[in-house]
């Protein structure tokens, strides 16, 4: 199995991790990582906040059920998806930023596996996006499209998949 | 660099393919690295149809602006996402969705790297999803995301990012 596929499949959400810091260095790399994901017209609509002050991520936590764990987090990253690059939420290049995110997040995600850091996707903390752009001093123009936890873990995570033939529809 | 960051940085929309066929096994490691994306709960609402049929891919090409070069290509993988995992379109979990697709696609489009393949990912075509489920035969509940071209590249390709600071809004 060659290294990509490998870091792919290995990689898994962490959700709980030591108080070591992170390396300025490495959250550059992992925001590099996101910039280079592909986007519709190469529009690149992916926007971040990167919070590493202790106080704000204890705020922060308070927004999701999952604060046990968040609050652990030495860095959040939020990610927003900048609305000036689309007419309206119905369009499709609306539908394909989106999914830009998902793939630049997805980079994000596999450049701190391999940089040995663990992270985790955090989707539910949506439901509170006003309050999260009001901590960090985000404009109305940005829409939150998740806040990643980065760390070291402390402790390994299990997760499983369906079988390939159920997601293949069909085959022609 | 690690090996991950260099596949992410160096990867590139492919949009002119040789005729060379592609191994049944290298487009199921595809679609396994796709299956290995985080999603919303684990709800893993991705789906695929796979189109290795040159006819069909021909009628496929038609759909898009593109067809120049998408007929070329060898394979082409619609990617779709199944309505039944969320109760409607304007949910906190479709947009986690679409992110999630967008995730399994960079998936797809790193592994095809490491194989060697070449990959573009085609949204133009979402315009005419009712045609291309007609032609592939795939229901109404599933939503299309997004085409994927891939085949064996027959010429490169260039891109440029915006700097690292355009996109990061701020650092708390």
């Amino acid at each position: 199995m060659g290294s990509i596929m490998s870091n792919i499949i290995n990689r898994r959400s962490i959700r709980a991790y030591t108080s070591k810091k992170i390396d300025r260095t490495d959250i550059i790399q992992i925001l590099t990582a996101a910039s280079w994901a592909p986007s519709g017209n190469n529009l690149q609509p992916w926007r971040f906040s990167v919070i590493t002050n202790a106080e704000l991520i204890k705020e922060l936590s308070s927004l999701t059920i999952y604060h046990n764990w968040v609050q652990s987090a030495p860095c959040l990253i939020a990610v927003f998806l900048d609305t000036k690059t689309v007419d309206d939420k119905i369009s499709n290049i609306y539908l394909k930023h989106v999914q830009a995110i998902g793939a630049a997040i997805q980079n994000m995600l596999l450049t701190a596996h391999e940089l040995g850091l663990g992270t985790c996707w955090i989707g539910e903390i949506l439901k509170n996006e006003d309050k999260v752009k009001e901590l960090i001093g985000i404009s109305s123009e940005m829409q939150l499209m998740a806040i990643i936890s980065v760390g070291y873990p402390s402790k390994d995570s299990k997760s499983r998949r369906m079988d390939i033939s159920e997601i293949i529809i069909n085959w022609l």
